[in-house]
């Protein structure tokens, strides 16, 4: 097995799943070009693009791949041989469209593609099946959004490798360097600990702590200030980390201290009302609620989570009006935040994973703010 | 100016083109998401995918950028701002694509819509236009194939900083090393030298030199490998560098100094063939000619070169079948090989820029098999 993906029977049982949904969507199959769900139905971490790769995949009948001759080789890492997959190599000059019709059974037919397949594709295939496709997302969303339990053991070693990470922040952050030296020693830890890449880093430092869209910059850290360190990267078969803790340099002032001990209220609140049959929204509405009681509500400016699995931003999202009913084996962020813009920002990151009776977080670092020497 | 991109005149004169472009082929407007065609309009970098940002850009009439509120200072670095651009920023609940209907005067709308356009926008978007998008990629390809003064400036700063990368290779290839610790080296020295991003880093050492698609493995050095290292960065506005050149652990076998001597040759006659009015599969024929008189036509597998820019990869292809002739100020690179499988092989690559009379290399280290010592 290699090891950025699971085994081969993982991968068998999710295109039997994805067929039998594209079934019962009334449809005649699938086309998936690289990307997450590419990596989800067979592992593949393919990155072609400029010339097409996809799997297509009946309702009913055998899967096939269709693939450049020269990049056969990138789906040498994935399960699709030993899934038997059959493999249509194609060269310049053939028209690879009409080989995903003939995969379909030839056209007209009513096809769901993947979400990130380009127009360069599209137009094309469009045009050859003779139907607008429709976006896999809906056929694919229970699916995905459910993890299995080879998934949420790849989580929680994710998140014991940021946790790893986060274990040693305090350490980087002495006044007089910038956000980007952070960072730098960030990435390098990222990698360190276990992660085979690195997805984000923000590192928001003084004001930049209250932009929650902020990165890292050249600005110097100086006593006094709060630090948003937020930062993950993929490991394993391709599962995300996603972590956030707040650290003050030099002792805070007590009103920061104050307003902070109320939005580890409102991320231990969120986390514990955590269940299945409990919708996305009344999470969301968990944590806005305990800061609102505090007069905080106009400084939670964005939603209280996002999914997570082989994409660091997927269903189910954890934001008002998200009605969708938790069931065991979800993967989100509970990540509240409090903003003032111009002078400090702090926030609390977990992901946790929705249990049979509750929840359970993969992160596992103390919620406290963090503080470490000025200077 | 941000040293990200140019002045903005440059990219008023581009937009003012690509909608008289757009008027020409009898279309309504562009829609164009970010990608290489909105860097090449805009200046911006914006990487937002799971929200729509778009520019609209009408065939008569005023442009707009359609924008998440959240993702707003996605477009600062841009020219966007200095351009007068309208910006409709939007927030979840509303209709991006309303928006962008609107943008172009409502439906029904003929559209052009970048080729990178995830099925995501550009599902939706088809059924609100009520026309079913084209490819703007014809409407931009004059445009963006015929570089600027501004754009051959970048491309030879490029060039000289790979440069001065291939100038430092020879002390990274030392037996016993991995192709992964040189391609570290490489990629440390390709942002040291003023690249801001490493594109892509290939080094091909024994064996592997045969493959073209290889990347770099854990494979040690050994006296006696050929290594092809082919390596580019992004630069400045984002042009791109792309050189390859070939080393020799030891004094090569006779036979190998004597078959890369003919893919030297094949490499200058494919440079001199280039001037305006050959055609782009002439150039290619020229390096295929002289390999083939070798008896080396079969170890030639690939296209002799790819046109480059904001995209390491983009038209002119030369490749044999494209019958576009050259035309001043058309940039790419010519790469001839020759691959022996499970043995060696090797590949020599300049980009080139298309002159009035002739041709320009950007690259300037010497084609010769470059010899380092053994072990």
């Amino acid at each position: 097995m290699d090891s950025h993906r699971f085994d081969a029977s993982v991968y068998a049982r999710r295109l039997a799943s994805a067929a039998s949904a594209t079934a019962d969507a009334g449809l005649t199959g699938l086309v998936i070009t690289p990307g997450y769900d590419l990596r989800y139905l067979v592992g593949s971490r393919a990155q072609t693009h400029e010339r097409l790769t996809a799997l297509v995949l009946p309702a009913s009948g055998d899967p096939t791949v269709v693939v450049p001759r020269l990049e056969l080789a990138s789906l040498k890492e994935s399960a699709i041989a030993e899934l038997g997959v059959a493999v249509r190599d194609w060269v310049d000059g053939d028209d690879p469209y009409r080989l995903v019709s003939a995969a379909l059974g030839g056209a007209p037919a009513a096809t769901a593609v993947t979400d990130s397949m380009p127009a360069l594709h599209l137009l094309p295939l469009a045009e050859v099946l003779g139907l607008l496709p429709v976006l896999a997302t809906d056929i694919l969303r229970a699916l995905r959004m459910v993890k299995e339990e080879c998934e949420i053991d790849a989580l929680r070693k994710a998140g014991a490798a940021i946790d790893r990470v986060h274990a040693r922040v305090s350490e980087f952050l002495i006044p007089g360097r910038t956000e980007a030296d952070v960072a730098a020693d960030i990435a390098d830890a990222i990698v360190a600990e276990g992660h085979s890449e690195v997805a984000f880093i923000i590192v928001g430092s003084g004001p930049h702590s209250a932009d929650p869209h902020h990165g890292y910059s050249d600005r110097e850290l100086q006593s006094g200030d709060i630090v948003v360190v937020d930062i993950g990267g993929a490991y394993g078969a391709g599962y995300h980390s996603d972590s956030t803790r707040t650290y003050s340099i030099g002792q805070p002032d007590p009103d920061v201290a104050q307003q902070y001990s109320v939005l580890q209220q409102a991320q231990r609140a969120a986390f514990e009302a955590v269940r299945p049959g409990v919708t996305a929204e009344e999470v969301d509405a968990t944590a806005r609620d305990v800061l609102a009681r505090a007069g905080l509500a106009e400084a939670f400016v964005h939603r209280t989570g996002h999914g997570i699995g082989l994409s660091v931003h997927e269903e189910p999202y954890i934001v008002a009006g998200n009605d969708l009913p938790l069931t065991a084996g979800m993967a989100f962020s509970i990540e509240p935040g409090i903003y003032f813009p111009g002078h400090w920002g702090a926030r609390i990151e977990d992901i946790v994973i929705v249990t049979e009776d509750g929840a359970e977080a993969v992160n596992h670092r103390p919620h406290e703010l963090i503080v470490v020497p000025g200077a």
